[in-house]
């Protein structure tokens, strides 16, 4: 975003052998089977979508119309039926919604205060799958661990009646302490803190920012664990604690959370396609997910995925590739359960699919292209790698060995896994946070994101290529 | 702050007559009627702040310690306490509590959500003052108006049973749409509304930024005309408001809000000397506020103010300059009676007070003094230019009518007022908001601005600059 400035852009395109398509795009109809080269339609594409995508008025609408969307929740299924309209309106044919059933979690009351030494509210908000507490909450002495390492050492029964209080700070995305590692303390906290009997657990937000906005995400109990109530604080509300603790006075900390627990609710994973003009039997398929944590609307988490994807899986689709792209939107990524379900009602013709594709980092332009194993070395990824260079996407020659929390779930059934990897670093800024909403996001950087995604998607979707024989390939060599 | 770099700064100090005494002001004694000049303990005083002037960790300390503190409430009774004993390790003498009644408002319940045509929940604080709604909160049709004058002018009865939503964004500080022109949207807005018919106000947070934190801020209710309830909604929800309303729809809305108010709640002026040594019954008043909204922790508004003119009376206060420092620490400013309650006690004593000043504009540098009427031709205070000019401070030649909304009640009992304004082009950012917290504030900053004081409430102090002499020599010229 910082570093491709729209006259930056121009100069490299003027220097590249595409520059002259990208011209004349908005004057050439689509041409099936033209004998147009794979790069010049790719390359056109590419600037077609940069000219303006349509990714915006996607993520306007979704984020406008339907607002937050829990999965399980009423909201989720006004989303599934603005997905099927929206697909629908767009020319996607076989539209359809795949139910399925979900332990669904429902935020409910969240207080907190600090009680002693010095009464004051906290800012929190529940973790995903959290118990209730006692509609009075539960107030008890705070123990506050500077790293999940101290956390895990304390000794068993320390935490006996207290409510224990991570504040570690999570690092820069990519950083050795980032959402890839702290993720884990999020989940595993809340059981690591039990079994040494504490009755509570905060942690600060897992953020690269420390507003007041408090960050929610799901945790996972484990099983021979009791199940404790579980937040997480803003990050200043965390500086907040830290220094009250500096005093060397006995913190006492009051939580309330009243969520609803519906162990079986129904969701869907809403689907669309454009049928190969020549192969209809393989299938491209690319993804974002329609669920989003209901504090914000969704709008980088993961309204920009699905805006992303389904305006590149139109524009390609506009040109009528030999397979058929397949838009897929998750009904439940934040719980889990999406692709686990997809992969189950799938299992028998995932061989179907030649290669499958998430977006669900943001919405910011792609900065890397990942292929599976012995992708990179196969003629139409070279093209594209050459395609998407102007957008200062490069190749990350490590083979990909899932493409997103959801289609990853098709990994053990041999589908092939490809990301395109945004700018993210300010992403966990907002992040599962109130501040996810649609005035984040920046149209040309959006367009920038769907404009790699289109020109992947003709070449995955044109081209013969075959990452499974690729992939053969490499493992015999 | 921008301006300002340590480096920047230095390269001043160099070119100043006051550089040499940098290096030795720390070595150097406080000298009770020494002979060094005026302006050489004002540039050491200067240095002496720079270098530390203590009032970051009286922020700190207030509000880690206290934290929200509205008027009337308990935590304001802390607050006191906690002014009391800290003036008093500081060596303050004659501090003392002037208690005085207030009607306080104490936030209760506050949530929102639109109804029709897309069901999403609303980011809302209710407005200081407002009356509450129903238990089950109040829904009808939302009408929303673009600008406070399209409000002010829709017919008579054209509101009846409606919600009115004022989306007008406020500009920026300064600008012909900032705070002083927009705080009557707010304050008149509910009484314009309810004129009309309304049963509801809501309106855009009063603020420069547009996260998903709504900013509090009193309003006043016109006499005649039914008080209904009024809360500001975040400047992202009134974006998404105003993205609903474009699609023609009717608009329906839901809010609650279930504030208490207590018609006669304590609050107290919190009151420290450091006598003079000539002439003690000269006064130099200086103050911040000591009560906040309560959705921070009053960082910026106005700990730092407390802060900063606590931490320069302290400073200035050990070189006992002829005339008597007071530090005043107001008890209910947000709700408009502090200034009033001390105007009306001090009524007979007014005379003895020869400045007074209010430090309540946030956490920055100095940028401009502002003497009162004829003061800016008297010799110490062309000397007080002097010695702020390297903090980066310029003389205002326009007259100061108002120190402060505190200090303000004592112009017209003859007390002449004096500013020391600060940068504040991202106050409003977070005023009034959940984000006004201790982490907001840069201790080099609030040092930069502790210094200007310090030096000033030294000249005052130490000269014997007569205002009411040189206002009166104005008004016969």
């Amino acid at each position: 975003m910082k570093a491709w400035s729209g006259l930056v852009l121009s100069a490299v395109l003027a220097a590249t052998p595409f520059a002259a398509f990208a011209q004349t795009a908005a004057q050439t109809p689509a041409t099936p089977g033209s004998a147009e080269a794979l790069p010049d339609v790719a390359a056109r594409l590419r600037e077609r979508a940069l000219s303006g995508s349509g990714a915006y008025d996607i993520l306007e609408s979704l984020t406008t119309e339907v607002g937050p969307r829990a999965a399980g929740s009423p909201a989720m299924a006004r989303a599934k039926d603005w997905a099927i309209a929206r697909m629908t309106a767009l020319g996607f044919k076989n539209v359809h919604a795949e139910a399925y059933a979900i332990p669904a979690w429902f935020r409910g009351v969240e207080t907190a205060e600090v009680t002693a030494p010095f009464p004051q509210p906290l800012d929190i908000t529940g973790l995903g799958r959290s118990v209730a507490t006692p509609p009075e909450g539960i107030e008890a002495e705070a123990v506050l661990f500077a790293t999940f390492e101290a956390l895990q050492a304390a000794p068993a029964g320390s935490l006996k009646g207290k409510i224990a209080v991570l504040t570690e700070r999570m690092g820069a995305n990519d950083s050795p302490t980032g959402y890839g590692t702290a993720n884990r303390w999020r989940r595993k906290g809340p059981s690591e803190a039990a079994k040494r009997g504490a009755v509570g657990f905060l942690i600060r937000s897992l953020a690269t920012n420390d507003n007041r906005a408090p960050h929610s995400g799901a945790l996972n109990y484990d099983d021979d664990v009791a199940k404790i109530p579980a937040a997480a604080l803003s990050g200043a509300d965390a500086d907040q604690l830290e220094r009250i603790a500096r005093r060397g006075k006995p913190i006492r900390v009051r939580f309330t959370l009243r969520p609803t627990l519906v162990p079986a609710a129904t969701t869907w994973n809403v689907v669309g396609e454009i049928p190969g003009r020549v192969t209809p039997d393989e299938v491209v398929l690319v993804s974002g997910h329609l669920d989003s944590w209901e504090l914000g609307t969704g709008a980088i988490d993961d309204g920009a995925g699905v805006a992303i994807t389904l305006a590149a899986a139109h524009l390609a689709g506009e040109r009528h590739p030999r397979r058929t792209i397949r838009m897929v939107m998750w009904g439940a990524e934040e719980t889990d359960y999406a692709g686990e379900a997809y992969a189950k009602a799938h299992a028998a013709d995932a061989s179907k699919i030649v290669v499958a594709g998430e977006s669900d980092n943001g919405a910011q332009h792609i900065v890397a292209l990942q292929a599976p194993a012995g992708g990179a070395d196969l003629a139409p990824i070279k093209t594209l790698v050459q395609v998407l260079a102007p957008l200062g996407v490069t190749l990350n020659t490590a083979p990909s060995r899932s493409g997103g929390d959801d289609v990853g779930h098709l990994a053990p059934l041999g589908v092939p896994q490809i990301n395109l990897r945004q700018e993210n670093s300010h992403y966990f800024d907002i992040h599962h946070s109130a501040e996810d909403t649609f005035d984040k996001v920046d149209p040309a950087e959006l367009d920038k994101a769907t404009a790699a995604w289109t020109a992947a998607i003709w070449v995955l979707a044109e081209s013969g290529v075959d990452f499974r024989k690729a992939a053969s390939a490499v493992a015999t060599r």
